[in-house]
């Protein structure tokens, strides 16, 4: 995690603060479900939650660091500032319990928080994405298959085209969270053998989360890696839209442009530029979110009851790729929301190749018109390469061509030179992504 | 792909024949569609079924391959092959479509069928670990955590765990099958410019897929990447079930065994070695899986509407991690159904730390009878250094230890080594799993 | 590997029949090795070479298939065979070793084979990047950061930069082959117990590698690790070269072209249009031999002396990286030698932008004539806007701009928009790249 | 990066205060290099030195930070603070470069620092690894294939297998950090059209790199994946040493432990146990390392002169990877360092298998007086299947055998039960990876 590519509300999850106010509520409410079950006595409940339920101020931060640093556990550390504060009760705080139940359920709520911050950033994603599919919906533009004009399309149907895989993407980002929402309270092996599955099922309500199967110690880490695989693939989804924009503001095609402030300095050697900086940050940041990808694989095969290896990768990769992800959902948004198109160059481009474009259709015609599929397209192609080296426009070719114009009269020929050919289905398109509205 | 890590069945679908027959239903379905439409006359989409559906002989692959040779494009081979059979009604084959709209198709029936395949080997190896969980429920084994011995489990819970992993593996592999499940037919670049989306429509719908909302030439690569991760999640998990027998197999543990045939000769140089080596390779081509992981997750960001660039790492990665899960499924199931347990040896191990294992639980009781957690922690630990240095197993020492008794007395403190109070709430932990019955 | 991504000598080494033969050499030395030292008879070792040094041919192999399938050991089962031509000298093959002493022996002289063809092919492409380096050397082009016109750069300087990448490449196959290129004949765990270490010198010495200094049982896998990792560096070079050249390909910029043969159908769709196919091929194979790295890296941490996880990887990754990458580099050479290159398209692509290519030059020149360099930028700025918006190219607006002129008169202006001004140094560039001739 | 994997020294190498006083000497040298060509007065370059050589404080880089929140541009914010101290000749800092020229360069001489603490880093953890080779160098214990018992080994060939690993990794990284360490001043485009390359030449040479031979504004990105890929496989080896002593520890093994200090405490629960914590902290550690491999490849590719998609990348995996290696080297070392061996347990686990380990010394003395291989095999094996049965040690079971006391008499049969047998070459092994020494 590095500043510049980070957001507050994103970071704070991951903060120490609340991780220890996690901590604290899994402890509490634990001794709550105790107190139920009469293992502990309830006036001790209580206690925990009126003397200990206070804000974890950078003063509590540094003496639960200071603890550890002698004990080397972190949990002891934290249970140990906590007595602190209760006083005699504390010994029942953490009873039965392992440090991993207060660990692994913390991180499934961190985790669960996260996701719910993804799933903002992609509603707003997908709103800023629906609007510009709406607005262009019929602004009709080029369309290239190995960057190759090939027929037209709209500027409507790329947003779009985004929307639906990022609608996608939230469907999964939505699974990895409901997969990752559980709460293990089960021992040391996982068999509850010092504390009653009550206080999993307990606890787990309480935060939102479900309880866990079977854990064995730790919640097992398919549910983690399949969090992070949701991630890497709307990472690499973010690099699509990225890439289609980097290509649209190249300097021959510039059909459209990232927002550019008033202010903002471009190259300090070249003024003249702007470049599309912000897509081409996004295009390295997905690298960034995918990366988490291998390891958190990696993380599943823990040996017997549990490892510890997957912690120091959690550590890192669990903030990295989260936070990231959550700068990059904002900052692609806030891309789509101001992309400036340019009008006269789409219609430029449209136009390049002399109506080239229109050759599938009029192949397509002939073929109608009782031409076998093989001459068609020898046909088409003859004139397609009249075009292609610089000898006039498709429609101007092709009325000279008397093979042509024999099964296709002249006046049917111009009709098939029309876009609106192109966008009469726009509507159906529009309606399978966005649904009748 | 390689013979030795593959099973005809999965190997069928990535073969040319079924991918010929695939194509070939393809643009028949789409002749029916055009037919209702009217744009073909229906005698034309009889014709094709009529004349042209028949298998996908190596002699027919082999005239493919020589048109192909020629033209360089392998759709146009296909159409010109099949025109050989079907005559002159054949230039109505393929109308207004691209070959994309084959290809992709195409890929997509093939992930399906070989999803449905996955699903087949992943029932049978839910049912394997069901029987083997059943059977071992109270086996009472040692729980170990980082490699150290922790607190008793049954082995049926070591099973349990497995298929509560492999159900939720499931339940992602159907999800990517269901997510795969898309047709396009689109054309060039996705407007259906020169082909109604019906036929899109009644295509998708006899080939058991729904049509694509929005497609661009191709199928977004989206979905693809979620098919890879979901194999790649299965194979981790795989990964960790192999990598927990291997542990168990080790010659200083020896609670499990792969099954060793009698004819089978293990190392050449120690013949009374009798290795892991189903698990080890089941680790090994879980590595294999995974790598396919990161190439589906680059192919996502293609140019514009399509390049093609992620077209080689399919014809790679499609059959080769399929073909590889299929196998490493089907291996791990036969694994699970005949591994041998020892039940001295896990016995052995189980006592083998003089009662060490009971540790957590007379720490718990020293709790409970008012010892503050410190006390009861430094009471425990300098008794269980005595069992860690030899002097004895821990309940002996305990005995002796005037501070404890003086809390716990010497009957409740005998009581407190019961396996019993580990193994209470394994039928909760199996109606979790299993359900009910 | 499939076919179609293959070269017959690459895929020779990874075949049956060659694998057996150098398998086949490494008993055969090592019996003459044990013969000198008096271990086995010579007239043994003699009769090894006599009687079985014979090809094997599609019988041989079907008969150690035979074989194998019974006994499940692939090195017992090619003995076995060998017996069968040598009789009852062979007794004394393979005494002392252990099968990882064959195969591991057997696995670094195929890397090492692999290495040399794949430097063969460098070496191709290599020519064919300098030849069109010199023969472009002062094509000048518009040289591009972020997609956006900079500043003009040469054709030339473009394959010489992929030359002076390339060139690293080969230096680092060349020590990863080096590093690979080591022999095992250790034993079971690699203390030489059952065999002198003679026999290792000297069979190294023989195949053209260098005794592995500490083998355990298996040649450590780090050194296969750094061999996948050098072709994965490799890999993605060629994925930048296809990347330019995909990019130049582009309608709006079609300064080069791939060869695109007479006889060659493009899209059926659209007749006109011909792809970068190749090189968006080249891009995904990329990927292809990339995926192998991650998975050589995981098998670097092999259990104690060995485990055979790492087995089923490299039958896998072995063939299928270094063919795809020998196809790959055989593609790129054919790419980059046919390459059509488009003058026309490069100088209007050169010419595009009115001049603001020289804004730099511009800006420089008044901080050289006195002005800050903040305003310096201010000036150039505001001027470059208008060109910008299309009011002119960059000198005559610049021409009108008296705060300008006031520091560079007219003609020094004009003298500063001059295309020699950025090719004075290509020479000391190639100097650099290709050496003094 | 997160503090506790960090060690100073090398977050240091990543603080901005390192980073602005390496782009401060960049611009400074250069300044003299202008000067020496008379680009710029003699008297600018003193005075940029003069009056810019300062500390970075606190206070320096907040300032460079505010001008950086309204240009949006690093090297303009870092020229302007700069000019604030240096006043009006700091526009002669700069001239005829471009900000790529500063930041690439840059990268480069903390990519060189970086390496050259981790060859520190690594040269104390193979003194570490020497000395406990020498330490232990005839500590026979058991090796293992698979996790079984198969010959004894020693500790010390386990450390001197690190050690060689370890060794050429060493040199891995030391060809990575002579390939990273280039110098690029060469302008927006590469060609040195505003600068002349002996600047180039002379910062180069000031800061110990030399002349990048062809950069495109921007060093070439397959530098940086060789160094990446460099860090990848020593992180691998150090996952291998980590899992060798994971496995080592385990309860059943129990023959080396990590160090444990006296006040630290274990789990919270079960007192008694000592975990190996540290190593399989490195485990993950290596699996952070290692996932920087695949998008420093990804950064390969860059577009056309460049794009800036690797820029974020490398501010995330440029510290993360060096800081996260450079911990895990250093707590590795410690590792290895106070590793505590216990001999009786070596010992136990040596003779546990009663006498199978010879098993493959008995079936070459069969084979030697005679016996055919085939039959060798099946001797030895039976008898091997009683030991495994517990039916008594090889030794005695053999005595028994007459089949096998007809070739080999008692007296010679015992002698093959002899561990100097399998230490016999020792020392061959260790003059091969320490040298004569």
């Amino acid at each position: 995690m590095i500043p510049r590519y980070s957001r507050p509300e994103m970071v704070a999850i991951w903060d120490p603060a609340n991780k220890f106010k996690i901590w604290f509520e899994i402890e509490a409410y634990a001794c709550d479900a105790q107190a139920k079950l009469g293992v502990i006595p309830e006036s001790a409940a209580k206690a925990v939650w009126e003397r200990g339920n206070k804000p974890y101020t950078p003063e509590r931060i540094a003496r639960i660091d200071e603890i550890e640093a002698v004990t080397k556990h972190d949990v002891i550390a934290f249970t140990t500032e906590l007595a602190e504060h209760i006083g005699d009760d504390a010994r029942f705080v953490h009873q039965g319990m392992t440090s991993s139940d207060v660990l692994d359920t913390c991180l499934a709520v961190q985790m669960v928080q996260a996701a719910d911050l993804l799933l903002k950033d992609m509603d707003a994603l997908l709103a800023a994405l629906k609007t510009r599919a709406m607005e262009h919906k019929l602004t009709v533009c080029m369309g290239r298959s190995h960057g190759i004009h090939a027929e037209p399309v709209t500027m409507g149907l790329k947003f779009a085209g985004f929307h639906a895989e990022f609608q996608r993407g939230r469907e999964r980002l939505l699974r990895a969270r409901e997969n990752i929402a559980t709460c293990a309270i089960s021992g040391a092996v996982g068999t509850f053998a010092n504390i009653d599955p009550f206080v999993e099922e307990y606890v787990a309500e309480k935060l939102g989360l479900k309880p866990e199967p079977l854990s064995t110690q730790v919640i097992p880490r398919d549910r983690h890696a399949e969090y992070f695989a949701a991630m890497g693939v709307v990472a690499s989804s973010i690099e699509r839209a990225a890439t289609e924009i980097r290509h649209l503001q190249r300097t021959e095609v510039r059909e459209a442009e990232e927002f550019f402030s008033k202010g903002q300095k471009g190259s300090s050697a070249m003024p003249h530029k702007r470049n599309p900086v912000l897509t081409e940050n996004l295009t390295g940041l997905a690298r960034i979110v995918r990366s988490a990808v291998v390891p958190a694989l990696e993380n599943v095969a823990l040996w017997h009851e549990r490892d510890i290896s997957h912690s120091s990768v959690e550590r890192m990769i669990g903030p990295d790729a989260t936070i990231t992800l959550d700068f990059a959902l904002a900052r692609l948004t806030n891309v789509i929301a101001n992309l400036v198109l340019y009008p006269d160059a789409i219609d430029r481009n449209l136009n390049q190749m002399g109506g080239l474009v229109f050759s599938q259709r009029v192949l397509l015609a002939l073929t109608q018109a009782g031409v076998s599929r093989e001459d068609s397209y020898r046909l088409v192609q003859r004139n397609a390469m009249k075009v292609w080296e610089g000898q006039g426009d498709l429609l101007s070719i092709l009325k000279q061509d008397d093979e042509v114009t024999a099964r296709i009269p002249v006046p049917q020929l111009t009709e098939l030179f029309d876009l609106g050919y192109h966008t009469k289905h726009v509507d159906t398109i529009f309606r399978r992504v966005f649904g009748e509205a």
